[in-house]
Order: structure tokens, then sequence, then C-alpha cells
């Protein structure tokens, strides 16, 4: 069915820790890919009507679980289809229209490329009569990799170690990314037209950019062939690039080989890109869940960035000034937090992002009465851990020293997960089956 | 007359940084200890009009100002007193009645000695139909030192060499200054009666603990010689410790020198502790002023840590948010911040905490319109810059680029105030004889 019950540690007895839970299994009910898929078709349902041969293709961690919603809710029209995961992750389908077909992640390699063939088979051939739904999530750019023409995977390849060596921003990792393959960067739009796209994207970018998402198979692509160019100037890169990349970036310049689909490309009239779920839609779930508990609530941003331990800080001052000045909120009041936090490895010990942005806030907030503060990844992995996240207070610290456990010594060694395993507080959901980044909440009572 | 004009530099065109720096202004009238001190006095005229004699003392960076301002308010009752400045920041005084003494920051020498001595002689023969006005401001522990008897200044400054090895937290640091002192953690309350105490406070610290800034002279210290034993214990520093601490400590334990004064001592029925200015009331006043020219206003913090490349990135990540979904707030609004964040030293720029945050700010808003940061110490001096802030926005990193200025490699070198002189949104003050920590807002307009 593609929907995980939650298995919780023990701390179910207090009740704000209950209502804490309450709120993490409200935001992951908000993001999952089957639950969202099926509500967004239902939301549609009118738009699509006309529509009697649907073709479902997608790619990405969480397009086994939407295709599963598609067939539940469109089965008699879809004509077929097919799906690519990661290799491994669905061990027997239970589709029976839609082909899953696997590759490899993150590093792509042949079996993608002929699972990308199989799944544009579907749709090449289409009339204007015709459907397409085409499920995107996270992983869904190295899943759905088909170089261009003239362009070897091993190009591509050695493409990304110069560019990471480089350093460029993921903007121009992009649009080098679009120009070197057939389908990404509203390319694949072009080889369905003249049939109708609807792409359902569950988004795991900070922001929702539909021409970043597994970059942008059917969104317009406002880069150039110029830019590419400009790109490898920049950094200084033009002699190492691959020739068969620098050679078609000569054709493209010249205009001797089309360029990626702009905005004003009339084949997008016939595209319609929604983001089914999202960190921002999990988190104003999860606010309405903590207002429906007599909490006020805040979103303060759905964009967190930051190293864990210094992002744990911030949120630990926020706190305080709801204790003490009853600022920006009285209590009982909650704040919510989404994004994706960084952690620099220091120390060789077992967490993550959420364990450890949750370590940092739990020795900041030392002391502090009726204060909680929750972190959980979506995708219910954090880090190198198994757990999804923890949940601390005011009392956290103290009860780790009785135990004779020094807080910053775990964050010194990144070792969050050790921690938690022994003061209590870890979050256990297992794989979730989706991901919409991390989420994360204060509680302040009176 | 202790205020000082503020001197910008080219910014004040655009009607939005033009706001931007009345606000800092606001900021810095709101946490001036001249106008704070003289405030103050006449809020409690009524409850101080019965003391016909006064003795004004104070201690730290602002009391030359704050004297000032008694002087101006009670100069007809005032029989005398001193203050303990900085050696070299006064170099002629208007005071009248106010003696102006001498000590050396932040390494305390035989000068503060002689120069706590002399104040302690302005008030230790005062009847309890006397008033003690006390001055504390930043600096004060430092300024304000007389080490406990049997206790040499070597013995102070062994040990605190010891503890900043040791890395005990400030608490604990705290405990153990107040109890080998004569005159911290609420002792020179106790010299000074049966006579009365009106303290009037500038905190420069997160949270404005009295028994934390300049250790707390006038406040009562809960921490007792026990938990001096236990902080030597825990550090496993006991071997180390300075003799005559280790003999004070024991003395003190038998019950054989006296402790601090605790909370229920009678002692402070005649003390009254009042934080005349600190970062919440700026940021107060702040807030004001921006709600006065039409922006709804948040005070998100004023309890902001962390290392200030990190803490752009969060509040970035909160511009974001009000730019993109308008919350928590629909523009035009700010947010404001205050506190203190941390530069751990990578590079060997110049540069400071608010150039830094500001630096790391504008990289993460990149290209978002309408947004404007602004970040500025109080006191006028940022790390080791002649500036005390910057300010950004959307457009900075663009700016920069077309001067072939890299922001990443300013910020990786920490040399922010290079990269703001080239780029321009330096806010220069001058040292502003006031500090109530790092003030920062964002404004987002629709």
């Amino acid at each position: 069915m593609g929907y995980k019950v939650l298995n919780w540690s023990e701390l179910a007895t207090d009740p704000i820790n209950k209502l804490s839970l309450e709120i993490v299994k409200e935001g992951l009910e908000a993001s999952n890919p089957y639950l969202s898929v099926l509500q967004t078709l239902s939301k549609v349902s009118k738009q699509i009507e006309k529509y009697s041969n649907i073709v479902v293709i997608g790619f990405g961690k969480a397009s086994y679980n939407m295709a599963l919603a598609c067939e539940e809710s469109l089965i008699e029209r879809i004509s077929g289809g097919a799906i690519i995961v990661p290799h491994g992750s669905v061990k027997s389908s239970a589709l029976k229209k839609i082909e899953v077909l696997e590759g490899t992640h993150p590093v792509p390699t042949e079996l993608n490329v002929r699972s990308v063939r199989k799944v544009l088979s579907y749709v090449e051939q289409l009339s204007k009569k015709d459907l397409v739904v085409c499920l995107v999530s996270g992983g869904g750019s190295a899943l759905f990799t088909l170089p261009a023409e003239g362009i070897t995977l091993r190009d591509k390849q050695e493409m990304t170690r110069i560019l990471l060596a480089a350093g460029p921003t993921i903007q121009e990792i992009n649009c080098i990314r679009k120009h070197i393959s057939a389908v990404k960067g509203g390319q694949l739009a072009k080889l369905i037209y003249p049939a109708h796209v609807l792409s359902l994207i569950l988004s795991d970018v900070v922001g929702d950019d539909p021409s970043s998402i597994a970059s942008g198979p059917t969104a317009p692509d406002p880069t150039t062939f110029k830019e590419v160019l400009n790109v490898f100037e920049r950094y200084q890169i033009l002699e190492n690039v691959p020739n068969n990349i620098l050679n078609r970036t000569h054709l493209g310049l010249e205009g001797r080989v089309a360029e990626t689909p702009k905005p004003n490309d009339k084949i997008f009239e016939n595209v319609t890109n929604m983001v089914v779920a999202n960190n921002m839609k999990a988190l104003t779930s999860m606010a309405k869940k903590a207002e429906s508990a007599g909490l006020k609530a805040m979103i303060l941003t759905s964009y967190l960035e930051g190293e864990a331990r210094e992002v744990g800080k911030v949120i630990a001052a926020i706190a305080k000034q709801i204790v003490r000045e009853h600022l920006p909120l009285k209590p009982p009041c909650s704040v919510f937090f989404g994004g994706e936090t960084t952690v620099t490895l220091r120390g060789k010990g077992r967490g993550g992002r959420n364990q450890e942005v949750a370590l940092s806030t739990l020795i900041a907030i030392k002391g502090l009465q009726n204060v909680k503060f929750v972190s959980f990844g979506s995708d219910g992995v954090d880090g190198n851990s198994d757990a999804a996240g923890a949940i601390v207070d005011g009392t956290t610290f103290q009860r780790a020293l009785e135990k004779g456990l020094y807080p910053n010594k775990y964050l010194e060694d990144n070792d969050s997960n050790t921690f938690f395993k022994q003061v209590g507080g870890l979050i256990i959901t297992g794989p979730t089956g989706t991901n919409v980044n991390d989420l994360s909440f204060l509680i302040v009572l009176p």
C-alpha cells in the first residue's frame, strides 16, 4: 500500500511527547507519495477525464508508490507505461499495467540508459488526444539518464568529476547537465509532444523549482549553450572538458543541434507540472495539527540551511525568546522549520543531520522549562543511523549528565545516534518511501 | 554629552537604505548609556527623592557616560563618588563630583585593585539613609577586581588560565570568580549595607542575568564553595589550582570564611538592580521605528548565537520564506534578531561578526528581490575593522561579480570588511560608547 505505520520508541507516555509524535505522523502522511498522488489526481479529475488513453511513466525513489496511486485511480484508462526505480528497491511489484524498470543510483550506468529507452518507447508515438502522467521524485536525475547524441556515459561521468572539483553552483551544474542530456531540461516534454503531459512531482529540492527537480525533464529551461561555455570559461576548465561535450557545445552555439526548449515554446502549452508534496505542504499539515491541539503555530521557514550544530543554536535562541519574552509568540505555541541542514564530519560517530540539530539544540536549551524540540528526516533515514530523528527538551541535558554522558562530547564526535540511544528520544519510523527533506519544530508551553 | 551622531557611508540615497539606517540609529539611541540612565532616573525619581545623600560609583566601558547622566539629574544631592574606566579611555572629564579612576582591561593589574579600594572608600561608612547609585557596564568584571583575603592577583590570573584550558561553562567560571573575589557575587552590596543600593546596569550579556553581568557585585549569588570544589573535581584540575585558592575553598567549606550573600539575605532588601538598556530594549525601539514606517515587525530573538556564516544562512532561509510564501509575515515587513554570533577564524582577512553574517546572508539571498539585511555591533566596532556592520540585499552578489569580486572567497578568508569596502554597504558609526551586543534585521518589501 505504500503507507507505513510509525514504530515509536518508548516516549509516548508524556502528553506533549505524544502530541509531538502525532505532529510527526501528520508530516509523514502529508508527504506520503501514494496519498499525495491520490489526492492530486482526485483534484484534477475533471481536467483529465477527457483522456481515454493514459500512459504512466516515472523515475525516482518514490515512483513505485506514486504509480500504485495512479493505477488505483486511473486503472481503466491506463494503456501502459514504465517507471525506473533504484536497483533492488522494489522486490515484487503489485502494479498491473505499469512496468517496473531499474537503474543505478547515485551513479548512472548502461542499465539506466536501457531503462530510459524503454520508458521513451511508451511515449514517442502518441497523439494530442493522449495523456502522459509523469511521476518525478528524488533520485530521478540519476535514474533518468540518457546522454545526448554523440555523448557517452563516460563523458558525462568525466564532466561530473571535473565540475565537482571546480565548485560551480548547483544552477551552473544543472545548466550543463541539461545540455548534454537527451531528456533533461524540458526535452522529455518535447519527445512526448503533441501528447499532453501531467507531471506529478514529489519535491526534495528546497524551493521546489520544477526545472531543478530531476533536472526538469518536463519544465522549460531558460539556460543556453552560451551559458555552458561561460561556465567552462568562468571555472577555467575548458581544456579539461571531454571532446564530445566541447563539440556538442560548439554545434549548439552554431545552431546545428537544438537548444533545450525555452519557456515560450509551444510544447509547454500541453504540459502541466504539479508539485504533489513538498516540505511546505508537510509543514502546513503539521502546523494545522498543532493548532487543533490548541497551540499557536508559526511556519518560520521551509528553506532551512546551514551547519546542523549551528542551526541548533539559532533554534534554541528562538526558544529562549519565546520562554522569556513571549515573543514572537506567547506560549502555548509551536514554530516549524523545514529544509536541509549540513553536517561537516569531524568525528567518526553514528548520527545524521536531524539528530545532530537536536543534540545541539538540547545543549543550548539546557534547563529551559516547557520546551520540546523535534527534528526528523521525512525519508525516515537520518544519516548513517536507523532513526529518522530525535525529540529533546530542557531536561535532556541533565538526564544525560546523570547517566554520565556529556552531550558536548557526542556532538564533537558526530555521535548523536549513540547519544540518543542511551538517553532516549530517538524517533524511529523505518524508511518512509518519501522525501520532502527534513522537518522540525519547537513546542513551548506556558 | 556622550551621544554620538552617526557618520554614514555613501548609501543613503535609496529610500529603503535610508529607512534601514534610521532603524540602526534608533537602536543606538535606545542603547545610549547617557540617555538610558537619564530616562531611568527620571522614572525612579519618586522612589529616590527621599535620599538627600547620594554616592555614585561605577565600573565599565560606559560608566563615564552613565555618570554624566547621574550628575545631570542628581547633581545637588551627590556628595561624591568614583568610577573606574578603561585606562586611557577618558581623556578629560566633565564630571564635577564624581572622580574618574582607571583600570586595565581585559587583564586586571594592581592599578585596578587600587582603584577598587578608592571606590570602596566612598561607600563603606554610609548609613541606611544614604543611597549608592552603582553604574555597571561591559568590561566591569575586569575593571572591578579585588581579590578576596589571602588571594593574590597572580593567583587569580593563574586560575583564569587553568579554567580557560579546562573549558568549563561561563556559569562555572563565574561561580569560581565570585568565590575568590572580595566584591563580586553580591559582596559589594554587603559592603555597602546598610546604605541602599540602586544598580543601573547596561547589559552586554545575552539574557541579562544580573548575577552574570560584571559577575554580579550587587546581585545575590546562588552558588557555593561546594560548587567551586565540584568544578575543580569535574574538570580534574584540583592539583593545578593555586594553593591560596584551594585554602580559601577549604576554609569556605568549613564555614571559616563567609559565603557570598545568598538570595534570601536581608541586605538585598536594600538593593534594586535595574537594567537601563539591553539588546531587547534596542530591538524593541528598532521594531517600533519599522512599524511607524509601515512595516509589520517581528522580534524573533534577542538570544542569537552560532557561527556567523551559518547564522547568515538561517536568516536567508527566513527571508526566502517571506518572499515566496509570505510567511510568517506578509511583506512589507521586518524581522529583528539580537545577540552575539561567533567567528571561527580560518583566513587572515579584516572583518567582524556582523559583517560576516551580512556577507553570508547576501550569498544566500542572491537574486532575491526586495530584501534588505542589516547587521551591526552596538559598540560601533565590529571585529578588527573600523566599521560597525553592513547592509546588503539581493543585488549585492551580482554587483560584486561585476566588480570581479567573488563573495565566497572573501567569506572563506574572513575578509568581509575588505569585501564591503569595495562593494559598498559598510555602516560606519565610530565607537558608540555603549554595548548591548549585536543588532540585526531583515526588511522585505512586496
